[in-house]
């Protein structure tokens, strides 16, 4: 037998290893290791997988492992096999390696690489066989199995469940299996798909691929923050930096690929997940250990849920010109098909935590554009006060660029601004300072005005992909639980993008200032008026507010967002007369869905709010402790007063917790709450009720079946619900239309029905409790959006 | 009599007026107006004054008025009169005049002016006596008396006196009387001079000139805001303003004044007056009418109440090398006479209101500088994402200055960067726009990257100052209470400073890098060691943190503020611990003023605070309500609560008001907050008690005489305090001595006898409440700062 223990004969000859060396290799126990490529004569495994399994064979061979390699594939044994050795015959040499050493290592990888069909489950059975067989041979054990998925991912369940049944390792050796994106395309997908998976493989034993976290500048996100931590920590926060961007700009279009692309788009293919990552490396808490791969998943998932919500007011949208027409010819469509799949997004992300809130952080990609190029960037705020030469470099911005590659500088680089400080080098040879500089700029600023790092030996980024699986470095691979996060972020967007029509852009150069955008408050907009857009010529004057009455009284309608923004400066006018007449504005807020818009807006978009003198009272309460998701007072909390300045004297969480249970009558809470609306509010009268209704026609906590006291002096009460929870805390209809003004803000297609009939009903009706609403002075006006109002 | 009635001769002659109308002139009676210049033939009268009073004769000569201008001074009449007449004849033509209009005016502006020796009352009360026959004569009423003290602070009061006593205008008439600064050093002596003079005039009689207020640019600002109001107030805040800055720089140095100079510095000489009322201009809140000048001066003390403190933390001030010397000369000082007067300062300040919180400002002015240059600006961060092109004039900075001359640009001006905005010139003919650019950059950006507004007749700010007493505007002068704010602000810096060496800078173009100071959280410090220092070398080496043992537990002792610095570092230590092994940290903070500094540090310094998961508590609290001034909760509240993110939940008060009066026994306040605790602290016991010590030895709020109740476990107790307010509610010893960690903190020289006592008692002693702090199984650590240690 020629194959067997090519490796352990060669352990006299090789004695050289890579620089590179990993603390998780101490951990691997010896015996043989089986590589299964399935796919494996596909194109993916052609360009890069094949070649990184001959490195990895290459950097491990002589350590005492034993391998075999397998190519599967759907094709016959005999087709297959010639497809394979054409791959593999054509694997370049390690630049590690003398010519010499490499053909004798590629020569040996031959001997250990074949072909099996894998289609059915007793091929599987078969693959499961000659496994054992040759391990016997070698007298070895069995170190484990990898399985490297390169098949499309409506297969990836069958497979699994193949491997499960058939083909899993004995019970020592480890089972990996390698999943390649995409993984779902949304937040329900990816889980449906995550379900079929784990039914079959432990999250254990998936390793799903990010290429992105395999490239060198990439994986050296979190070592070069632990490095530099003495410098980074001062300025790596919200006070200090200025503005984040993480873009990925490509010139290619997507013709030829339109079956692919067109389902997923520029959001899916590239921000959901590259993108995603690379912004998580550098925003994400530091583990204490890098080599702690749970540590550093559960950070990452941490991070991503702090992320803001974002939904297409935060971003725009773009698609090149021929796109629609290369999708009509390779999808068959007619002439008149549009399609609104983006090729171009820009979005902007916020952080909801105390380090990093504020931060706009620009995500950014694009096909046909200018150039090709993909970086991360942070800029930092000039902190420096110049008095002299402003011109000089010390005043000049400050930055640090994690550069992927191509543009300017065309190799991967981790670049610090000088007037900022020098980096590091303090972790193994791997990394090397460039000090030659090329005449060009990069990002604004002279090569010469950077200190600059780079790979000592460019690695391809599967390369070091198939190492970590090799090693089990988890960390470098997106869990389950991290997969979800991301779709549950990135997921609102994408909904909130199916009927947006993208600004088409010529391509190129050409398309000049055609897809700049900028802030308006957390949410963007195209900075420019669009020269070209064949898809959907006026569509921005459909947005309009329309005043009208409605039973009665005044009624403004618009599209959620617009209706929402009116509300919000209809507040502000009310609190700024308030607060002109009497120093205070009270406002009393309900909970429930409808408002978190309007809290958000309120939050983010309305600086000049008079927080300081306003009261937040609340209009009804669920007797649950504030601090559970359950509780209004929690979302309000954690909509608008974790984001706003306001005293904490001025809000006023209605008492549903004292000191024995929940709403208890002894605890006397609606007493108490009364108590402290007489102290504060003048005549007990708020300027502002904001209230909702629900599709029953309930308003605050107030239910068709609630009986309310007889005495109409009272200003709160406890309510049951017929939906749970079922005890509620709530203002009176005394207490609501005792107010200066009410707004009640209805929005959402199932409110439909409701809107129609209320319209009907005159006066007050015992069925729909919001009929008791008519504010005795005050005035009341309904914020009807155009899904509720027309259907 | 030659003299009499000119005016009206004149009407018929002269019907031209200048383009400025205003609002006021409406309101001004007709009748004789008088104008006393003391000090009228000094030199401000000399340069300025005249020429200002000539312009307006020339502007109001013929609208029904009739005038007579008095130079006072202390020279006898003859030679007065020489100087004064010496002084008019070389008077400028108003470049709006034709030289044969202006011989005419001025021929009659000498014939009514006159010397008049003013030195004692007798002089004082004749001048008054002159008056009334002058306007017999005309067979005028009398209209207004206007006074230009052209003098010495410190002879005001006394003039003030005579001006009373002797020289008032008749009941119907106005007084006006112009005052110069220095008004006052400090917040004490400006209050002194205001009560001295106040004794003598009314407010609405006195106008406290500064001559930035007579500046066209700086008076504006206002209209400029409010004629862009709508495109300003969406970018006029923190999340659009990056950094605002406000500089006068002087090529000048003050040799020859340093009489003057050396008493008062740059801080007190430009910043406290001329740079802080372009700031208060800039980010006051805009009047609802620019002609109302009550509401006006009530937003400018608005403004100044919303600055944060600064002391030398928030400053770096420099001396140019030469004056040392100066004064040594001019002070008739030895050789090892050291002046700190500082001849350059750089402050940062910070709002602390919503609007603007965050936005550095830097303040700079300084004398033997590079250039002359005065100047306001705002820069804008920039808030678009150029996907293209990154060095397109859409991608630069955006900026608006208020250019108040000399510099490249030389003329004053107000410019905004194109890609802004193009600003409004609605308001009167007043300024045009100015469109053939010079080739210079003006801070950063080409000429032609700006739109410029320009005044189209420049005029001295003193000409306009005239005119506005002239029209009552009393908006453009000083008020008392503004005057008072502004010292109440900058006091604390000055007093800050009085220990602090400057750093001596060369002067002039060699300053190179030497006075660039840049931003440590919200301090500053100059960018560059410096190379020149030779009043204090190695002052730096001074502060360094000492450890060691008191009362046989560990003590840190430093300066005060590197003291607080290490203090609020343990604390985020010990906070990052507490969260690592139990997910939260629990901290009760005392009240009195030891702990300001410290909350100022926790507030601002440490952003990377875990507040999230920390809870705050109290050690102590007075029994009055929480919102007043006296609460400990309080003053938490505005130092900590309300500059950082920590969830509502997190927050416990001490419940001193509950239903019943504030702390009544029948409210069982100690026992609720008891429960609290036993709900919220593990085992009760908090990770971290702040405490401090009075100098009678108490701690929280357990003095000499505190009868503790027998029952051991008890958490919280109502105690009675010494001094009032009496009634207080505190932890007991039981509760503090189960922390895990102790801090005590004691700073200042006035704890420096009771540190030394406590050294010397072994163990506890009744008389020291603090002897009995001993934390069972936790820490205790002393934080004392050199002045309590070394007294």
């Amino acid at each position: 037998m020629l194959r067997i223990r090519w490796e352990l004969l060669l352990m006299a000859i090789i004695c050289w290893h890579r620089g590179h060396t990993d603390n998780h290799e101490a951990k691997q126990s010896l015996g043989h290791v089986t590589v299964v490529v399935v796919g494996g004569t596909g194109d993916l495994a052609r360009k890069y997988l094949w070649q990184g399994f001959f490195q990895l064979y290459a950097d491990e061979v002589g350590k005492g492992h034993t391998f075999s390699f397998y190519g599967g594939g759907l094709s016959p044994t005999e087709n297959g096999t010639t497809l394979l050795f054409g791959i593999l015959k054509e694997l370049a040499c390690p630049p590690e390696l003398s010519a010499e050493r490499c053909a004798l290592i590629k020569d040996q990888f031959l001997h250990l690489s074949q072909y099996h069909q894998l289609k059915t489950s007793e091929d599987y059975e078969k693959l499961s066989q000659k496994i054992k067989e040759q391990v016997g041979q070698e007298g070895m054990v069995e170190a484990g199995r990898l399985f490297y998925l390169s098949v499309p991912a409506f297969a990836y369940a069958d497979i699994a469940e193949k491997i499960n049944n058939t083909c899993r390792p004995p019970p020592d050796a480890w089972l990996r299996v390698v999943l390649e994106k995409p993984f779902g395309h949304d937040f329900a997908s990816a889980q449906s798909l995550d379900k079929k998976l784990s039914g079959q493989l432990k999250e254990e034993e998936m390793y799903r691929i990010d290429h992105y976290l395999g490239k060198q500048v990439v994986s050296k996100i979190l070592p070069f923050r632990k490095e530099n931590r003495k410098l980074l920590d001062p300025i790596w926060n919200k006070h200090h930096i200025e503005r984040i961007e993480i873009v990925l700009k490509e010139t290619l279009d997507a013709k030829g690929r339109i079956q692919f692309y067109d389902q997923y788009g520029v959001i899916r293919d590239v921000l959901q997940n590259h993108l995603t990552e690379v912004m998580t490396l550098m925003l994400m808490n530091l583990p204490a250990n890098l080599s702690n791969s749970k540590e550093i998943l559960q950070n990452k998932l941490n991070f991503l849920a702090s992320l803001q919500h974002v939904d297409n007011s935060n971003a725009v949208v773009g698609q090149y010109q021929a796109y629609n027409g290369e999708v009509q010819e390779e999808l068959n469509k007619t002439k008149d098909y549009f399609s609104l799949t983006p090729t171009f997004a820009g979005v902007l992300i916020h952080v909801d935590n105390a380090q990093y809130e504020g931060i706009p952080i620009f995500m950014t990609s694009g096909k046909a554009l200018d150039e090709r190029v993909a970086y991360a960037r942070v800029i930092f705020k000039s902190d420096v006060f110049c008095v002299q030469d402003l011109n000089n470099v010390q005043c000049k911005s400050k930055q640090i660029i994690f550069y992927l590659g191509h543009g300017n500088l065309q190799y991967p680089a981790i670049l610090v601004s000088k007037n900022l400080f020098k980096p590091d080098l303090v972790s193994s040879g791997d990394w090397k300072e460039v000090t030659e500089y090329k005449e060009v700029d990069v990002l604004g600023l002279p090569l010469s005005d950077y200190y600059i790092q780079t790979p000592v030996v460019p690695r391809e980024a599967y390369c070091e992909l198939i190492s970590h699986v090799f090693f089990g470095r988890k960390d470098r691979f997106i869990s389950a639980e991290g997969l979800l996060a991301s779709w549950a972020f990135w997921t609102p967007l994408l909904e909130s993008l199916t009927q947006v029509f993208p600004r088409v852009y010529p391509g190129g150069v050409a398309n000049g200032n055609l897809l700049n955008f900028k802030l308006r408050g957390h949410q963007v907009a195209f900075s420019h008026e669009a020269v070209v857009n064949v898809i959907n010529p006026g569509a921005e004057d459909n947005f309009q507010v329309m005043q009208g009455k409605y039973r009665s009284s005044e009624m403004i309608s618009a599209w959620a967002q617009e209706l929402v923004d009116r509300l919000a400066s209809d507040l502000l006018l009310a609190a700024e007369e308030a607060i002109r007449e009497e120093g205070q504005f009270h406002l009393a807020l309900s909970g429930g869905s409808s408002p978190v818009a309007l809290l958000r807006a309120l939050a983010l978009n309305l600086y000049t709010f008079p927080w300081r003198n306003t009261h937040i009272w609340q209009v009804d309460e669920r007797c649950v402790p504030h601090t559970e998701s359950g509780s209004n007072f929690r979302s309000i909390h954690d909509l608008l007063l974790q984001h706003i300045r306001i005293p904490y004297f001025n809000i006023h969480p209605m008492p549903v917790h004292l000191t024995q249970r929940l709403c208890v009558e002894e605890d006397g809470g609606p007493t108490l709450y009364e108590k402290e609306i007489k102290k504060h509010v003048n005549a007990s009268s708020f300027h502002y009720i904001l209230l909702g209704v629900g599709q029953d026609g309930h308003t605050a906590s107030l239910f068709q079946d609630t009986k309310l006291e007889s005495d109409e002096e009272r200003l709160v009460t406890l309510t049951e619900s017929p939906i749970k929870p079922h005890q509620r805390m709530s203002l009176t209809f005394t207490a609501i239309n005792r107010a200066r003004r009410v707004g009640v803000l209805i929005m959402g297609k199932n409110k439909h029905e409701l809107v129609s009939q209320l319209s009907r009903i005159k006066g007050e009706s015992s069925k729909y409790p919001i009929t008791k609403v008519q504010p005795k002075s005050g005035t009341l006006i309904w914020y009807i959006d155009y899904d509720a109002l027309l259907g």
